[in-house]
C-alpha cells in the first residue's frame, strides 16, 4: 500500500523527537501500522538546519502553509504551540480535507469545541494523544478503553514540571524558589514557569480530560486553577505528620448537581499511589462504576514520550483513515449528536476534605472558638495537631471530613475576624479517593 | 442506525456482569458508540433461570449453536471457558462471518494463531481486552497506544489470587496454605486453584502480552512457569529485610538471542510501585525504547472489571465493523504478513539477578567455599546476610548481580553437592527494572 504523507509543522522537542522515532522505529512502526509513515514536508523557522537534518528527500519551508496547503500530504502534524497561528493552520489543515495530529493542549482546551466540529463536519480527524500526559495513552484510554463505564471521578498528577518540584520540596526540604530553580537548571521548568507553577497547563490537560469522561464540551474558562506557588515547605512537612502528601492534582467529579473541574495542591494519603508518583512522572486515575478504580503511569513530557503519543497517532490515522467517518472513534468519546450540557460546578458548590492552620495568640479559649465556629459551618473534624508555641504563637492544624467548600469559606471568615488570629489560615484541600 | 445484535454464550460471572453493565449504562455507551448494543440472543445451561434473568425478548437455548449460526446476530461473545467447545464455537461464529469478542485467554493463548488466522481470512475481528488483567485496557495500551515503540519488556502482576495470597502472607505473617484458605473463602480463589497458583493463568496472559509486544506467535508451551506454592514465608521477611517484596510476575522480555518468556516468584524493589500493588489488584509495566516505562494497574478479574473490558470490545467492533478489515488493528498488534519468528529463549539463556539461600552446618570455611563456586561460575554478589545460627544450621542469603542462568544452575550443582548443605538451596529471581 502507498505510503501515508506526513506534514511536520516544527521541528522543535517534540517536532524533532517524533522525526527520530520515525526514522529508528520506521520498520517496526510499519509492521504495525500496515503501511509505511514518511514525513514528506516540514515547516520551520530556519530552513538550513532542518534541511541539515532530514538531508534532501524531505520538503524543508519555512511557510507553514505550503505544508497545509500541499495536495500530497494526508496527515498535518501541529507541533509548533502556541494559539493564533496554530489555530488558523489546523483549520486550514481540516479544511483541506487532511487529517492532524496535534500536541497542543492549550489550543484544544480553548478551541476545541470549534476545531472538533470542522474536522466532523469535513470527515477527518483530530487526534491529541500527546496534548495530555506525554506518552501515557490516556486520552485512548479513557476514550476507548473505558467505554463501558459511567466516569465517576478522573484525579491526575499532569504536570511534570510541578512534580517535580514538590517531591525535590519535600525530599530535600527545598523551599518553593529553591526547588524551582533546580527545575529550571535541569530543563524539568522553563524560563518563564507561570503555565506550569500556576496550573494553568494542568487546567487545560484537566479540561480534555474531563469533556471525554462526561461528554461536556470543552470549558477551560470554567476550571478552577491554583497552583503551587505559595505551597510552604511548613505545610508539606506536616502533611506528611499527618500520613498526607501534597500533589498538584487535577481533579474532575460528576456530582449531582452538575461536575467539579479543578487544579490545585492537595493532600494524598502517603501510601496510596499517588502519593508514590515522584519526580517528573505523570499518572492518571480514573474510577469508572464497571471497572473500579484504574491507573495510568508514565513519563508526562519530553521529546520522546510526547513522540510516542503523536505517533501512535499517526498510527491510528493510518489504521483508520478509510472508516467510514460516522463509526471512527469520536473525538470527545461521545457522538457530537450526544454531547450534554452538564454545568461546571463553582469551587464554592464543591465537596472536599480540608486541611486548615491556623497562627495563632497563644491564649486560652483560642481552640474552644475555632471548633465552635467550624462546628457551627457544619464542618466536623477528623484530626488535630497543636504545634508547641513559638514566641507567643501557637500553630493548629486541622484535617476536617468532607465538606462543602463555601461552608468552609464562611467559617474561615468568621474566624480570621478574631482577634487571636495572627495571620490568614492555610487551606488546602484534601482527597482520599 | 440500526443496533449492534450481540449473542452471548454463557451467563455466568462475566456474561451476567456484561449482561448488568450493558443494562445498566445502555444509554451512556449508546452515546459513546453511536448505536445501541443489543443482546438478543444468549446460550446457557438452565435456561428457565437465564429467562427470569433477562426478560422475554431475548431468546434463550441451551444450544450456543443457535447464537453462533442465527443470521441476525452482528456479534457473538463467547463467555464459557473452557477449550474444546469454546474454540469450536469461535471457529464456527468466524466461519459465520461474525466478530467475536472473548475473555477466554486459555483458548488464545493456545489455539490464537489459528483462530486470528481464520478471522483475518473472513475479515471479521477477535477481540480479547478482557482475557488479561481484567478491566485494565492493556492490550489496547500496547497495540494501539505505544505503536511508536520498539517495546524492550513487559512485566506485570497479571494474576490476582497469587498477588492476594502473597500481600497475606507478608503483611499477616501467614503461611501460602492459611493465605490460600482465606483467598477461598473470601472468593479469590477458586475450589481448585491450580491454574492460579501454578502460574498458568498468568503464562496465558503473559503469552498474549508477548505476542503483542513483539509481534510473535503465541507459544504458550515456550513459556517457563512456576507458581508460589512452596515459597516460604521466611523467604518474604528476608526479602523485606533486604529491600524488596516477592510477587508472581510474568515477565516477557527482548534480547539479543530471543525472547524470555518466564512467569515466577519475583523479588522487587519495595520502593518500585510494582511492589506497592496489593491484595488483588493487577498491574503491567511496558517498557518502550520511546516512551520509557509506563504502568497499567486496575483490577485483573471480578464480574464488572471483566465485563468492562468485554464491552469496550462489543463498542470498538461498532465502531469499527465497517472500516476495510485491511486497516483495521491487527489482532496481534503486527499485521500478519510482518509476524517474525523470534524464537522464545531457554530459561537456562535468561538474565536474572538472583536470591539464594543456603542452608548449611555451622562450620569454618563454609562461606569460603560457596563464594569461590559462585566467583567461578562468573557470578558476583551483590549483599548478603547471614542469619544466627540454630541447632548447629547457619542460614546464609546472597543477592547476586545480573547473571546468566545457567551459570547460576551450574554453581548450584556444585554447591548443594558439598558436605556443609543441609537441604537444596532456595532460589529466586531478582528484577529491579
Amino acid at each position: 500500500m502507498d505510503a501515508m504523507k506526513v506534514g511536520l509543522l516544527g521541528l522543535g522537542v517534540v517536532g524533532g523527537g517524533t522525526w527520530n522515532v520515525l526514522r529508528r522505529n520506521g520498520e517496526e512502526i510499519t509492521r504495525r501500522a500496515g503501511r509505511q509513515i514518511e514525513v514528506v514536508s516540514v515547516a520551520v523557522r530556519d530552513v538550513a538546519k532542518a534541511r541539515a537534518r532530514v538531508g534532501e528527500d524531505v520538503r524543508v519551508s519555512d511557510d507553514p502553509y505550503a505544508v497545509v496547503d500541499d495536495p500530497n500530504i494526508d496527515i498535518v502534524v501541529e507541533l509548533i504551540g502556541g494559539m493564533t497561528t496554530a489555530k488558523a493552520l489546523v483549520m486550514r489543515a481540516i479544511a483541506n480535507g487532511k487529517h492532524v495530529v496535534t500536541a497542543n493542549k492549550a489550543l484544544l482546551a480553548t478551541h476545541g469545541t470549534e476545531i472538533f466540529e470542522a474536522a466532523s463536519a469535513q470527515g477527518v480527524m483530530v487526534a491529541f494523544e500527546g496534548a495530555v500526559a506525554g506518552g501515557i495513552p490516556i486520552i485512548k484510554a479513557i476514550r476507548e478503553g473505558l467505554t463501558a463505564n459511567r466516569i465517576e471521578w478522573v484525579a491526575g498528577i499532569i504536570n511534570g514540571t510541578t512534580n517535580y518540584i514538590l517531591s525535590e520540596m519535600r525530599t530535600r526540604g527545598l523551599s518553593f524558589e529553591q526547588a524551582l530553580k533546580q527545575a529550571q537548571k535541569l530543563g524539568y521548568a522553563e524560563a518563564d514557569p507561570a503555565a506550569d507553577i500556576e496550573g494553568l497547563d494542568a487546567a487545560q490537560k484537566l479540561t480534555l480530560l474531563a469533556s471525554m469522561a462526561f461528554g461536556i464540551p470543552v470549558q477551560l474558562d470554567r476550571a478552577h486553577v491554583e497552583g503551587i506557588a505559595t505551597l510552604s515547605a511548613f505545610d508539606i512537612v506536616q502533611a506528611e505528620h499527618l500520613g498526607y502528601r501534597v500533589k498538584l492534582l487535577g481533579i474532575t467529579r460528576r456530582c449531582n448537581d452538575g461536575i467539579e473541574l479543578r487544579v490545585h495542591p492537595t493532600l494524598v494519603p502517603v501510601s496510596s499511589i499517588l502519593a508514590n508518583v515522584e519526580d517528573a512522572m505523570n499518572a492518571v486515575m480514573v474510577s469508572g462504576d464497571a471497572v473500579g478504580q484504574t491507573l495510568y503511569y508514565g513519563k508526562g513530557a519530553g521529546e520522546e514520550p510526547t513522540a510516542s503519543a503523536v505517533i501512535a497517532d499517526l498510527v491510528d490515522v493510518t489504521r483508520l483513515h478509510t472508516a467510514d467517518p460516522g463509526n471512527r472513534v469520536p473525538h470527545l468519546a461521545f457522538q457530537p449528536e450526544s454531547m450534554v450540557d452538564t454545568p461546571i460546578l463553582s469551587i464554592e458548590d464543591i465537596h472536599s476534605a480540608y486541611y486548615l492552620r491556623f497562627a495563632v495568640n497563644d491564649e486560652p479559649g483560642v481552640l474552644a472558638e475555632i471548633t465552635r465556629e467550624l462546628s457551627l459551618a457544619g464542618i466536623s473534624i477528623g484530626s488535630m495537631i497543636q504545634q508547641p508555641p513559638e514566641q507567643g504563637e501557637a500553630t493548629l492544624i486541622f484535617l476536617t471530613h468532607v465538606a462543602l467548600e463555601k461552608n468552609v469559606n464562611r467559617a474561615m471568615v468568621a474566624i480570621e475576624a478574631m482577634s487571636f488570629m495572627r495571620s490568614t489560615i492555610t487551606r488546602l484541600r484534601v482527597e482520599s479517593f
